[in-house]
């Protein structure tokens, strides 16, 4: 795994416009859409029970997120990841909240038990409550140090056997034997509703591309904080960053990846 | 029907700020609204049963959109689409991913007979949907030559004796016994979530002010696709595209219609 | 209350971050959660019954808005909402659309009554029709002037002994004993969806971190108005406003509202 490799893997997403079906919650849904089509993936959003297993059936991939959780969406979310499960596409998920609320994190046990993703994206908080529903997350936002949440991560891909996402300053891309550091990114991302939830989506177009899971999530990532330094350099505030951002989505090329990432990859 | 009859809609709808009904998708609804206002129309979302017929009453036009559809919505829909016909208002639909599965199919030939909407926007593969269920589209995304929509549309037409609008590359409006082609536009409206749902809702606001549909529609597809071509003047990717789209909107005065706009008339 | 207890309000919302808890419609639910974080709050959006109760309870402030309302919304809403005055939190509430059907208006003296909101903001047509139902609003803009609506809201402020904001060209905020006066803002902000549901979450956001109800309320108008100016400089239309709306809640300082805010505080 390296830079070259992630740049391959995004000629090969705008190649072949995936498409990318999402579950999603109410107050990302368009920046999703959005930022899947800046990248060059093909999105599609539907959550009726009438119509979850068509649709993921005609997708590449399959994005879960809890972010707006209600009892009628997490059907529509467990009938679709059983689908992808049995018709073997990839499965991303991102439990927005976990541990805000019992109903989010026991949402989340549900989900992973039913449709074992193959990869989960949280924050440290969000990661930590999968592990040990002691710990309350204070909203949606990174309340811990990601370090702290490593060790838990690890533990977690080692008993699921799928890879997990740690998002902020530092990413983490933690498999059962690897983790993949990445220190790209901008300190106005958190400022702005749903980066995390668009890091997921992009994660979840890489694995249309890509069968190492681990390779997919490090594209997704990648892609997210080096297209943030972008953005960045335009923008000094959250309203011109979000612009600039899905222009970056946009215009990413394999030379901004190779020029600006900072990844480094431990195997053991 | 000339550019100069468009500049006067154009002006209408801003002296008259007509109230328009919108029951429409999750992920555009924000996107919509904004169009509508920033193109001086006057827009209300509101899908409950308890109250959709109350706002239809009071509203001068109708647009319905399955983008994100579920059972209860569609109830609404048809709630509201009756009401409409029986008060005479017209009535606009975007069929949303219709044959990409069968619950959206069948939803799309469910409200197409019992609100008889007076004019059907979709993409190449959605109309071609409508007039023929084998035809899988992948997504939303336009993924036949326009072209190939356009004999269906025109037996659609005739069967239906409404306007079918089918967007792309060139924009068609189409009747019994006419075609209107529109060549404006950008290469980069498709690479934005809802671009297509906002069209539409552009085309519904044209028809609270303007009683022959046809021209109704040709309105609204033109300041949409002469808007994109005066945003991007301003912007080289989808983010900022965004942005001056809803500024063109706002901005777009008759001249720029006279000066841009590529429209041929066919009757016959 | 002076502006320089504004600046004092603002500083100490930054630096606490306040978990501000938003049941609230589909249509603004991403304008407000970045509003929300650009201003330095943190937003939390959850509706689901199961989870609304643990969510009210870890939050610093509730905000209730019932643009897109339906029956299972509006249970969450009253749960929220009993739950907060329960806990004693502050409860900020938006009658969108109040007066545009029954049922909307019916809604909103239900929660009223149910949950005794502490702050109640919305433009004229809206506080008028909380006070007489026959008042019929055209959607959710603004129809009849402020200055009307003045009368109406003294005496509801009066009635439910709250504090009552009335936005428009002139912003007023109405308890029973004083009116705040603030008369900044421009006049683009009613051309973008949402925007009055903005002020009510900044509203809501500064009740976390201020007891006084009107001293809340007049922070959070005060902030919304004069970022409408300082965004204004750099737009001229909706699009362009909307972004440069959010970078001005993220870099206003005390010292813009010192600079610009135009308040007059009448106490008798």
């Amino acid at each position: 795994m390296d830079k070259n490799y992630i740049s391959i893997l995004l000629q090969r997403l705008r190649t072949q416009a995936p498409l990318v079906h999402n579950i999603t919650n109410y107050v990302v849904m368009n920046n999703t859409a959005n930022a899947l089509l800046s990248l060059g993936a093909s999105p599609v959003m539907a959550h009726a029970q009438e119509e979850v297993e068509d649709i993921t059936t005609i997708s590449s991939a399959l994005v879960l997120n809890i972010g707006t959780l209600s009892e009628k969406w997490i059907d529509s979310m467990l009938m679709a990841g059983k689908k992808a499960k049995e018709l073997n596409k990839p499965i991303t998920f991102d439990p927005v909240g976990a541990g805000a609320s019992a109903f989010r994190t026991n949402t989340c046990k549900t989900i992973i038990e039913e449709c074992c993703p193959n990869i989960i994206r949280g924050n440290a908080s969000e990661i930590m409550a999968l592990c040990d529903s002691s710990i309350k997350t204070k909203g949606v936002d990174s309340t811990q140090q990601s370090n702290e949440a490593l060790a838990n991560a690890q533990v977690l891909a080692q008993k699921l056997k799928n890879t997990i996402v740690i998002s902020g300053a530092t990413d983490y891309i933690v498999t059962e034997n690897s983790v993949i550091e990445i220190t790209n990114g901008s300190p106005l991302m958190p400022k702005i509703t749903g980066m995390g939830c668009t890091a997921t989506a992009l994660v979840g177009a890489f694995t249309a591309v890509e069968d190492d899971m681990a390779k997919a999530a490090a594209a997704g990532m990648a892609v997210m904080s080096v297209a943030g330094e972008m953005a960045v350099q335009y923008a000094k505030a959250p309203g011109c960053f979000q612009v600039h951002f899905l222009d970056a989505l946009y215009q990413i090329k394999g030379s901004d990846i190779e020029d600006k990432l900072n990844m480094i990859v431990y195997e053991y």
